[in-house]
């Protein structure tokens, strides 16, 4: 079959809303348009569900037009903010929800404006006026300190004038850093703060963007959240999206659209089939006053060390300058064999922090010889805060004093819902 | 109430079966000691399903003796091998399975050997013909290459001398990295080598170790296994613990019971009220022929490197040497900035190997520009193997091998179930 000819014959082209019909019944949708990572004869259309399905074209295939595309002026990207509706802010800093597929090598790369990001989603327009900004158009392993700030104090300007919300499209291989830094960094929040990603990118049949970035307005325009979230898929079906505070929120699988948890507790909360439940505790928006941006951050000195076993004194000492979160073994130990070098650095003024590889569970180190040696040496239990949470917490702690006591004080202290004491 | 003159009357002393019955009931089991942990007002008995249980004595409280404990000869670990009984090694190596814990300081040594280990379960004497030595006494943090080699002759030789299986009591903090290790280095495997722990030392009312070692035992007489597995809890209710492919076994929490996770797979099996139930593919164990140790390793100059936002070139060039996995972000990345590093340390002949610290999932290079910029500069895919096998396949090849193509190759195909190609 020659798919093009049977779209001009059908009158149908991209953005035009179709119908295909075959022996397997009728599929209706939006024509997508043709990658290179389609097959000659597969016809892509966009669902009412915002999902891309692929339908291989038979003999007895056939396209029906419903109705042209509309071609009216700019939808709610543009400025005009209509009266009524709340203002939501997106932050464009790249990754894969913001992305396009280079056809020439297969790889994606991070591209596409908010504002593009919005119009893909008709419905967000009907729901809210959207600002954008692209601040960034990175992809999130790049992400550095400097990157967080930025996007603190944008995020605080919006909600400073006029946003009940700001939405944050970030790739998802740093979110949950950025998303602790975040938690650390802003004040006195007067809205949701809500990162958001996808997994698999919005050219795909299976692609969480849509439904992600919808569930993150309807957070937006809706919760009285006055926090920094992530707000992505919860289930491989496509039924739920969860609320995660943003400091305890990490990836756990590469690819499955659901991969993202709350370590060591549950989601805030829940969007289901477009309708908010919340869970847990968490910190309602503030009804006065002006967000605030502390980003004091020592940033160029911490480091992480993972425990293994050929871990060796040099490592230790080369590595660490300022501070180091350890990713210990089990409830938070590394090999009595590098103890003196532990010694050593913090004798020089470092700080060390142990955190856990089993990820899930708490830092104990009262149990084990080991873990009260490392105590006796100095060493800082992350209890039950990520190591992600522990390193940037670290930072901040590290930007603010380096008064030993001080330190370990506020280290274990639950400054913003990242650990429970 | 004083306990010790109830029990006194009752001719009750440790180690003997009693009764104790209150107006919440009767509880029969044997008399435990008395530990520093325990109330003044408790008694601490072992019931029939080999847990403790801590019962506070009140006014009502009565202890009936049922029957003083047998003070026959040693049991089972006695060398004697009663015929037709199969015969079990037991090579005691430390950890939390086999612990006793210093009541001065309330930390948990490991200490206990692998004869009082048996012994402590009566069952398995009933089972099985039981050898035992003593490797070594260690926390499983402090293991190193040279003890993985020790284990894996002792086994071998084990199996070379009629056992049908060997047992090998293993702390939990890197009881996956020993696992793997024994995994490459074991070949043509008679019978199953069975790793096993405890998250909480025998001493305590809920501990696993009892549960986990019978367990091993049935694993260890009744199974076809030609692997070396781990034998864990499977769930907080003690009915199931899941046979682990040694390769593929990881500690997913820092104190559950059931910490233990196959990752990227399920279990080979279960063992659930003392029946085994086989529930994936797995080696069978060799008809004929001798266990052999392939023990060659690069067990000096290979790191792990977690990626984390402030990972700089320094630390890149400042540890790696021979070899490294690079534990990254996602589908296996780590910020472009630190790519000439990288380029650096493979130009002076150092393998990287590319893991991902969302722990669950493959990593796939090919999706995104940098994973592609990273396999271009020669860094391996770790595909679905957890960082831990990586880096001791890693350490393993490259004891085999300096060849590029032929360390490549190797690290890419599956060697004993390490990774799904």
């Amino acid at each position: 079959m020659n798919i093009d000819k049977m779209l001009r014959e059908a009158r149908a082209e991209e953005g035009d809303r179709i119908e295909v019909a075959s022996k397997f019944g009728n599929v209706k949708g939006v024509l997508m348009p043709k990658t290179a990572s389609t097959s000659d004869d597969v016809i892509t259309l966009k669902l009412d569900n915002g999902y891309n399905v692929g339908i291989a074209v038979k003999e007895d295939t056939e396209v029906r037009l419903i109705e042209k595309k509309h071609t009216s002026s700019k939808p709610a990207h543009a400025k005009t903010e209509a009266s009524g509706k709340p203002i939501v802010a997106i932050l464009g800093t790249g990754g894969t929800i913001a992305s396009f597929v280079d056809y020439r090598s297969g790889a994606v790369h991070p591209a596409v404006s908010p504002e593009d990001l919005a119009a893909s989603v008709p419905q967000i327009s009907e729901l809210c006026n959207i600002r954008t900004k692209m601040l960034f158009s990175m992809l999130s392993e790049d992400m550095q300190p400097e990157h967080w700030r930025k996007i603190a104090h944008e995020a605080a300007n919006e909600l400073n004038s006029g946003a009940r919300a700001v939405i944050i499209p970030h790739g998802t291989d740093t979110l949950g850093f950025t998303a602790a830094a975040l938690s650390f960094m802003l004040k006195n929040l007067t809205g949701p703060v809500i990162l958001v990603g996808a997994q698999r990118s919005s050219d795909r049949p299976s692609s969480d963007a849509e439904m992600n970035l919808l569930s993150a307005v309807k957070v937006a325009i809706e919760s009285d959240i006055g926090e920094v979230v992530a707000v992505m898929h919860d289930s491989t079906s496509d039924d739920r999206c969860a609320i995660h505070r943003g400091c305890k929120v990490r990836k756990m699988h590469t690819s499955r659209r659901d991969a993202f948890q709350t370590i060591n507790g549950e989601p805030i909360g829940y969007v289901e089939t477009g309708k908010i439940s919340m869970a847990g505790q968490y910190r309602k928006k503030a009804d006065s006053g002006q967000v605030e941006v502390d980003d004091k951050m020592d940033d160029e000195n911490i480091s992480m060390i993972l425990s293994y076993p050929g871990l060796g004194a040099e490592h230790i000492k080369d590595v660490v300058i300022d501070g180091t979160v350890l990713v210990g073994t089990g409830l938070g130990h590394v090999s009595n064999r590098i103890l003196p070098a532990i010694k050593q650095v913090i004798a020089r003024g470092a700080f060390v922090v142990m955190a856990s590889q089993c990820v899930n569970g708490r830092v104990n180190m009262n149990v084990y010889s080991t873990g009260r040696d490392l105590l006796d040496l100095g060493v800082v239990s992350a209890q039950d805060m990520t190591p992600e949470a522990a390193y940037v917490k670290l930072m901040w702690v590290l930007g603010h004093t380096k008064d030993r006591k001080e330190v370990k004080r506020l280290m274990a202290t639950n400054l913003v819902g990242e650990l429970t004491e």
